[in-house]
């Protein structure tokens, strides 16, 4: 694996879409007590349903820790391929290389420095070492030589493209304070030009509610494919999400794609607001002796929040098989109004719903914890 | 990766000769400073060496602890891949899988017992579970299936196959009392031929004199051809590893291959005794509190610990660049002649000789940290 200086851009190579052929997907198994409550057991059984619905159409690789290595290929079936690697926690969107292709398909990975989502400004965890060693490590496993953008804060859960040359971002994420606060907005901008090869980003104000992330774009809109985009929505003018909702609204509203074309917005519902319950807080460790979650804590759930596999999309659903309240029956109503919309958008895909409850307690969801490896020769 | 109840024999899978084309290598990163002395900054100089040499005809990856990633990752050149998996120690050929290839060139491994060379009989350290879960880690990496023999305790080095159905071992080894001693040789032969799939084993009664390893077949006598080896050898009657060379030379000389050949036997002569300094003892760390070696302990220096790769053969030399005393001078002969009769037994192939005093120090030589991964489709 080589480390290169140049940029993609330079090179004639591209992000390709996420809707674009996959050759495989990674994943980290997860393992920190004050991440996964209880000893992760939950957690893991839904990284395990997401893996499997994945591997229906595409390779799938699980990095596990040394102390973690037998659960995890226990745990998976034997054609989901576990490999030994450290890492701080599960979130492979954001740690594992940001993938590059050419024309001739072949595949290059970008390292972008990894500081948990702010560093020591608003950053979730210290130290972060280990994540952000692993972009670098995975290119290597693949035999992918690797740009160095080391020194430019960014993670894949950050950034979504159309493989056409457009690029879609948050204002809230990309300029927070606790990534590239010495670079302008102009400047990270041509970033994204010279590393994901686009020519037009655009720069959504903000994310989903309480999204410890500085909010992700993968958590509030995503593309279905060129000049579409499903934005997460709520009618409910009581909740903080809604005017959040219809700034990004608005502001597409007004915008084109690369293209020049317009940008059509499917709205995609957003469960009833989720909470974490006394329960669920008591199952996580202290962090540096604090805890890491309050009860009642809103959690940033998302159905936008879903995987793109080769033959289907791999989505959050957040009512419980196992529960039969009149909330969980609310959210049963939108699990399955968001499973439709996503089964029209996309009609070739089987549309796969998990029950993802215990990874948002995480602090995050499907897209989260996947990085999809594109196509290459 | 599936891991299978089944035998090679079996499925009529069989272990190939070194000789046959490879796919690769595996080699591990040294660390353990009780092994390599003064932190292993010399033993690393050879690996590397060693890489380069295999990597010049065949795919080579490095497995390296996390604290060691990246330093191997420097030190090697781009295209050698490291891969990050836990060991207790750097060889590759006692703790990676055996390989075993069928007709269509469909590639599985076998998980051996591992318990470092004798368990808590005589092993050489404890514990030994990260070296042990290693074979089906590198499996599941290149997608092998791995057969599981992990209720017969064996390493790579204690094996030697012509790839026709003859296997050679050492008795002191394979019926050494830290490794099976509940069976008896006939049974140890039969788990031989179920999983190397071979159907003649040839015992040699010993190895090298004090080989720590209860004297591995890899530093005594290997295959270079289907009914020819190279065996070491010396004329210094007063020399103890004389009676030993002589045993396993009149051994061999009453036996035949499995195809009823006699075995020709082409002796390779040892270089002059090779004894540990005081000053490479002190750089070594205690292990449990005692010293892993002795000032002037004889280690156990053999020509026949080479490594067979595509288009050459890696071979141990004894004589230090930067030295040259009469010692040293005698160092320079054996490695001259050694090296000009593996010319003459392997005609078709480069032999690169490199400085392996460093890697001696830690318990063996080229051989015994490095694992080939024959051809597969």
């Amino acid at each position: 694996m080589k480390i290169l200086k140049s940029t993609p851009k330079n090179d004639n190579f591209h992000m390709p879409a996420e809707f674009e052929p996959h050759y495989g997907c990674i994943m980290i198994w997860p393992e920190r007590s004050d991440s996964w409550q209880y000893g992760g057991y939950a957690a893991r059984k839904a990284f395990v349903e997401i893996a499997c619905a994945i591997s229906q159409s595409e390779s799938v690789t699980v990095c596990a820790s040394f102390a973690q290595y037998n659960n995890a290929r226990q745990l998976l079936p034997s054609h989901i391929r576990v490999v030994e690697m450290s890492s701080d926690d599960a979130w492979a969107r954001d740690v594992a290389p940001t993938f590059v292709i050419n024309d001739w398909g072949k595949l290059r990975g970008i390292n972008w420095a990894f500081n948990a989502w702010g560093g020591l400004v608003d950053g979730l965890y210290f130290p972060w070492d280990k994540d952000n060693a692993m972009a670098n490590k995975l290119c290597d496993l693949y035999q992918a030589d690797v740009y160095d953008a080391s020194d430019f804060v960014l993670e894949g859960g950050a950034i979504h493209v159309d493989g056409c040359g457009t690029a879609m971002v948050t204002k809230n994420c990309l300029l927070s304070k606790g990534r590239n606060p010495q670079m302008t907005q102009a400047q990270i901008e041509k970033k994204l030009y010279q590393y994901l090869n686009v020519s037009k980003v655009l720069w959504l104000p903000c994310g989903i509610y309480n999204d410890e992330t500085n909010e992700h774009i993968d958590n509030i809109c995503a593309f279905v494919k060129p000049g579409h985009v499903v934005l997460a929505w709520t009618d409910n003018q009581d909740d903080p999400q809604y005017d959040m909702c219809l700034q990004c609204f608005n502001y597409l509203q007004e915008q084109t794609d690369v293209l020049g074309n317009p940008i059509k917005v499917h709205k995609l519902p957003l469960p009833e607001p989720v909470y974490i319950s006394d329960n669920e807080c008591e199952g996580l460790d202290n962090m540096n002796f604090m805890p890491t979650r309050t009860p009642n804590e809103r959690l940033a759930a998302s159905y936008v929040n879903f995987y793109i596999a080769n033959d289907a999309i791999i989505m959050p659903g957040f009512s419980n098989p196992k529960c039969d309240d009149s909330l969980n029956l609310s959210y049963k109503k939108s699990d399955r109004e968001a499973k439709k919309i996503l089964e029209n958008l996309f009609p070739t895909r089987k549309i796969i719903q998990v029950y993802t409850r215990d990874i948002l307690i995480g602090g995050g969801n499907i897209h989260c914890i996947t990085q999809q490896i594109p196509m290459f020769e």
